[in-house]
């Protein structure tokens, strides 16, 4: 028996159980050569989902109509007809809400339980820490003793990018909203500075005393206010890595800020829109000196994790009253 | 005799004449190892001077009261003890406001005025043709068949900026500020399109009219609304070359523009600020492309040409009233 769970309407506001349907299928299954059965262990939950379920043109489709929902997934191989996976390795990929499927192989990377918990294959060794790997390293281009400032300091990725940025020896300063994850950027992931934004008067002065130095590398989550902050204390040649606009997102006039060229060209400064799946190239070296540091014990992570295939969808909806602490997880 | 220009004053609004003081230098001039003397032919007067007679912050530092100015200036050399350089060469570089002066040939290119007229070192085979070429191939890496949008397209930077797109092979959208000029970039310099900004009242919907595949490339040197309405039109990967901001110089307050970032995220789009001085190890390769292209005739310019050392100040001056039509030399 396989369970589904299919996209039933278009979320209006914060997203509902009964948004979601569950179905059932008794037939059996059945692989043909190349393909592999899957059986899903655990489910990657994420607030970008949201996105996909609006019909609203994004860099990405969005999520169709009485289909499955998909996100970042990992997997048991229960059969193999494809030489490149066997029965009991565990895969990780962006699979469908279900709890059996069948696979091709196609975008499929294997992981390895034995050498760090499954579950960080969907956070630190996942998408959360590729974006951190790969945005730092592909746009940021870091060389040691420069400053790094991150947005957004205390979510998912931003917390790896921090993480990172320490191990490649620059001065790592972040960006909060409360007092408790500005302590916590500080004592549990080892950044030099942080700032909460929602009790700092004057940004542009907290961030000019924070990098006496002058900024080298923006890795911006949010946009907005925090942002133009960052940029009257860039250097020459500054890297800015847009990840995300997430203070923005939700406006429904269009946001304005302050004019960013003038500051890019006084600078010869960049920013670039990123995408992880736009560096799919990169993903083995990237999973390779994650998992070491992962397994030295340079990189740490939170995450929560709920059980039980029924409790996807209430999971991704716990997202939004901010009910997980680091990276949510659905445990089949 | 050396007739010497200096800044005397740091101009308030317009510069005017009264802001710089000739002074005369009778005393013989002798050169040691390793030096030059170069006699002046032919000096640029360029908008961008006005911002280094300032002594705001910039990426350049200000021009020193009482010191001489300098710019780009095509020089003959009367006399050399540099093995590099021999008497009766032209070489170009950038060097003072001098009837004549001694160099040790650090930063100056020589120049052939039997394969191009002397004055054409200065523009479109001097700064302004590097700056157009560089920007356009190292930030923009166009690609045959994308289109191209360059505002400020009629000036000295944006006319060759566009011609190079054509001889690429791009589909080359113009938008610059009177009808005479539109009508320029299309009969003249061989734009497919060209916009009044002045007499458009939707630039966004233009834009999109005018690139019905949308923009892959810009090549900015306003800022501003404009370059807001050209984001709307912008491709997945679209680079945006961030050469001047010349709509937002001038305000007194910190102009303020639509949030670059969502765009930016949404399309893993580009913008950089573009100094064509960062670009120095890639003037010799330009050089050699755009001398090919002003030989074959796939480019064309326009210049004001003003006779005597004088009048420098002057020529400088009515930059500012238009009365140069393309790039404004002085003959010495």
């Amino acid at each position: 028996m396989i369970q589904t769970i299919l996209l039933k309407n278009r979320p209006e506001g914060k997203p509902s159980v009964s948004d979601f349907e569950f179905v059932k299928d008794e037939s059996d299954v059945t692989i043909k050569d190349g393909e592999l059965l899957l059986e899903t262990t655990y489910v990657s939950v994420d607030p970008y989902l949201r996105g996909r379920m609006s019909d609203a043109k994004s860099y990405v489709p969005p999520f169709e109509l009485n289909k499955p929902v998909h996100s970042g997934v990992v997997a048991k191989v229960l059969a193999s007809k494809n030489d490149n996976f066997k029965e009991g390795d565990f895969v990780s990929g962006m699979l469908d809400w279900k709890t059996k499927q069948i696979s091709n192989g196609e975008g499929l990377l294997k992981v390895d339980g034995s050498k760090a918990p499954l579950s960080t294959y969907l956070g630190v060794l996942g998408m959360t820490g590729l974006t951190a790997y790969l945005g730092l390293n592909q746009i940021g281009k870091p060389k040691a003793g420069e400053t790094l400032v991150v947005s957004g300091a205390a979510g998912a990725v931003g917390s790896v990018v921090g993480q990172i940025g320490k191990i490649l020896g620059l001065n790592v300063i972040g960006i909060a909203g409360t007092d408790e994850k500005v302590e916590m950027l500080k004592s549990k992931f080892g950044f030099d500075a942080a700032i909460n934004y929602n009790t700092t008067k004057d940004m542009k002065a907290a961030i000019a005393a924070a990098a006496p130095n002058g900024v080298d590398i923006y890795f911006d989550n949010v946009g907005g206010p925090i942002s133009d902050a960052v940029l009257f204390n860039i250097n020459k040649f500054a890297r800015m890595i847009i990840c995300g606009a997430i203070s923005v997102y939700n406006n429904t006039e269009l946001p304005q800020s302050i004019s960013v060229q003038p500051f890019l060209v006084k600078n010869s400064a960049l920013m670039q829109g990123f995408i992880v799946s736009n560096y799919a190239d990169k993903f083995p070296e990237a999973m390779k000196e994650l998992s070491t540091w992962l397994a030295e014990g340079k990189l740490t992570y939170t995450e929560t994790v709920v059980n039980g295939f029924e409790n996807i969808p209430s999971a991704f909806i716990d997202l939004f009253d901010g009910k997980n602490k680091g990276k949510m997880i659905v445990k089949i």
